[in-house]
């Protein structure tokens, strides 16, 4: 049943990514048509710089003009890999009422947008697939999408920023601190100039409101993902992690709350303990650990981000649509049916380390003790520790709220015998 | 665009897998209605002792004639979990001719019959998922056929039984021996009173072959797959494995072999490196390790057996299934395009461990030496301890062909010197 006309596709972008999917696209060339069940054709390429120098990709095929290539109606996958919101988004809604469907890698753009563009891919009848958009090569949506399609998702929760998990991997194992790792990281390419995006959790937010949508069914905005970054973890910070036997991670977390009626997404540094499968994510990579009512416990592990990893997650995504466009079907759209609400982080339900520097003098510890019971946050253990007048008291709670925790801190704060409170992480995966 | 005719669905089988699948069916009619864009409904449950009570089914769908079942005419989708070869072989093929398509969680048939099966669903323009027969709750069939369809897989290697890698867990963490860590299996439920088919790899060598074939687009017979069971590791193994900072786990290994122009299917029990990730899999969980071209290292975690994750992988086809028949479309059959040859055992490079027990007097180190070297052996290290005119000497080689290895066993046994080889095992993962 091969077919003979090639399917053409309009590559938007030709960074690190875009150029490699070029380049799998030529070398590949036989494998890709022998899966899709006929050849693919790169038609046209928009770059922004036309005047470097692309191996492997005809100069004919360079345009400045992304628009124009999206229009021509004779496209039947748009890849973009531009990524930022615009001109991407207008180009991929472009792509749609033009007749291509479009794989796109684009996490900032889905999260913002994803409702947006599935309407417009429905609209028109043509597939919007993104697996490249979450941990990289990682097949992450899919799995979810598809696999367990027939099954119940009660959380997903992962590490899905391999910059971050570099520089809290590197704390973990030598010793440094924040400032040191991630001199280190910039150092290595594993951090921009600006590392922002990456230690304050907007990327993992990003991918933390897609991955919620997907796993509950329901529309998760950007907004709607709570979100802390690792810039203020400290070489201390793991000395107590590691006294409890645990390590420090940056987790995305998704949740369905235990009624069942609501769902949380957030994003923040967790101490999860040395026997977690995600504890042993090592250097850049990323894993997700999934958990759902009949599978059980599931983890996905691999490259989050790199231009070959994200390019074979764009491939994968392209060989699947151009057999449906072959077959003339589309694959699953978004699934938003649940339409749950999203919860605010006070009804967050987990565990909390706390650190308090206090005055070493009788009584401290009863005070403290009222204070969290007062908020009905129950203490599982203290440990205390002193000299010279000054002392530390280190607190981990059984499980209670966010809020029940807020309330608690800010009632601890403004007590005489508290000098400050050094430190509060949550504390997951058990 | 929700249609309302219900999808019939013909259950073979209803004993924990099935019994679990048609569960699920009952208590999330609602999401798999919204996933799959219309109802689904239990036609018929086949069973062979229909006098048994079925809670949640309805006695007036249970029958004994799966074949009359299958052959009714208005199923849409039949569902295989009776395993083994016969009557499952003969029903699915009778489904196809029926107008059904098919998912199944059968291993031993797929990996036998694969390309038959395969074959006469294209036929009758039917589907054949089989996400269930590999790895359980796993979402690693679909992964490997269509997230990674535009890279190029290079080895996949993992631990795919969940009874061994329970008893192998077991031996490493107490230092028990081969027979009381599988009585222990048993007692808790993990082994079977005959384990044969698990500790003898002959289950593990049925998944790879079914990963062979998907990995390698290339039709791996279960015939090809090398075999070697793991009720000879023993507590000394494990010594040897852990002064070499490595734990002993039996795998799965499907490779490409370094030209490219064949491929290797394997499963044996192997030392790998403690900073492996398929080191910290634990207890009776799986997981498979997959090295490609593009995406580089990705890893697949989870529950390998049981009745609610098997199930869970059963629903999530069941949703493609439903969801390709209502678009009038078929998901990816077989692709067996590259049709690579299978090598034997001889051609596999890896590198190996092995304990002799020799003569403690001068000169046995050369003539060991001496016989790896005219073999093309080459050695990494050796380890010599001895006392009372006996000695061991533990060898670990750099990559040599198996053919090469064997050659140099039976050489060395042949030595006045060498009283006895007390292990010969594979090193993998580094």
């Amino acid at each position: 049943m091969m077919r003979t006309r090639p399917l053409k596709v309009a590559l938007l972008g030709c960074g690190v990514v875009g150029s490699e999917v070029a380049r799998i696209m030529t070398t590949h060339a036989d494998d890709l048509t022998a899966r899709i069940g006929a050849p693919v054709e790169l038609a046209g390429v928009a770059v922004r710089r036309p005047d470097r120098v692309r191996e492997g990709i005809a100069p004919e095929l360079v345009t400045t003009d992304a628009t124009a290539l999206v229009k021509r109606g004779d496209i039947d996958v748009v890849v973009e890999v531009i990524g930022g919101i615009e001109p991407a988004r207008t180009l991929i809604t472009t792509a749609f009422e033009h007749g291509a469907s479009v794989v796109s890698a684009n996490k900032a753009l889905l999260a913002q947008d994803g409702a947006a563009l599935h309407a417009a891919a429905e609209e028109h009848g043509k597939d919007l697939y993104y697996e490249a958009a979450v941990a990289g090569a990682i097949p992450l949506i899919r799995p979810l999408r598809e696999s367990l399609a027939g099954d119940k998702i009660n959380r997903v929760m992962g590490i899905v920023n391999g910059t971050t998990n570099f520089i809290l991997d590197k704390m973990d194992s030598t010793g440094a601190g924040y400032q040191e790792a991630l001199d280190e990281a910039t150092a290595l390419g594993y951090a921009e100039a600006d590392p922002t995006a990456d230690v304050e959790g907007f990327d993992a937010a990003a991918k933390a409101a897609i991955l919620a949508g997907i796993a509950f069914h329901t529309r998760v905005r950007l907004d709607d993902v709570y979100r802390e970054g690792m810039t203020e973890v400290t070489a201390a910070d793991f000395a107590s992690a590691k006294e409890m036997g645990c390590t420090i991670k940056l987790l995305a977390i998704c949740e369905r709350a235990e009624d069942g009626a609501s769902v949380t997404a957030r994003v923040h540094p967790a101490m999860i303990p040395l026997s977690h499968p995600l504890a042993s994510v090592r250097g850049a990579y990323n894993a997700v650990f999934v958990e759902s009512d009949a599978a059980g416990q599931l983890m996905f592990y691999g490259p989050g981000a790199g231009g070959s990893p994200t390019a074979s997650a764009v491939l994968g995504d392209l060989v699947a649509v151009c057999r449906n466009r072959i077959g003339g079907a589309t694959g699953p759209g978004e699934s938003a049916y649940a339409a749950l609400p999203v919860s605010p982080m006070g009804d967050v339900v987990t565990r909390y380390h706390i650190s308090l520097d206090v005055a070493d003098k009788p009584g401290v510890l009863a005070q403290v003790a009222t204070v969290f019971a007062e908020h009905g946050v129950s203490i599982d253990t203290v440990r205390q520790s002193g000299k010279d007048g000054e002392a530390s008291l280190v607190v981990v709670t059984h499980r209670a709220s966010d809020a029940a925790l807020t309330g608690t801190v800010e009632a601890l704060r403004n007590l005489d015998t508290v000098r400050g409170v050094a430190s509060i992480m949550r504390v997951e995966g058990e």
